[in-house]
């Protein structure tokens, strides 16, 4: 089910670095190294599989992108928000 | 070395699924499955660490685009298409 603005609003003030593009959020994350980067996309897609909620990821050599949306609901989720948290921890980890 | 627009026509007709975008080359992968498509990434990933060479890549759930060219060059050289090859054989393999 689609959340409100209200809600879009307060969900994106407790994450770091994640701004909102229409009907998605998106997060950039730089890496020092590329196979670093790739490392990360390899953990946003077992998260993906598990959360069967999967991100659009761009790789642009050192810079990878991640974009959410849920196309179900056509539009912002919480499941969208559950997934930058885990991605952010996957991250930091 | 930029590659003239003579090689650039004879390179793509022995590519399949490649096509121009001006200073680019593109191609999209589709597979049955997500994690084939992450697999087919972290070839393509270790293939571009090899060469020196980093393509940008975009997944699309089971969707991968591929886009190469030198910016060193500022256009397409043998390097590009020697890396589609290698993408195409890896993909295949």
């Amino acid at each position: 089910m689609k959340v409100s603005e209200e809600r879009i609003t307060e969900a994106l003030g407790t994450l770091e670095g994640w701004s909102r593009e229409d009907k998605w959020i998106v997060k950039k994350y730089r890496f020092r190294e590329y196979m670093d980067g790739i490392r990360f996309v390899n953990r946003v897609a077992e998260l993906a599989e598990c959360m069967n909620h999967h991100p659009m990821i761009a790789i642009d050599y050192k810079m990878i992108t991640t974009k959410l949306t849920s196309w179900s609901a056509g539009g912002l989720t919480e499941l969208d928000f559950e997934a930058a948290t885990a991605y952010d921890q996957a991250f930091l980890s």
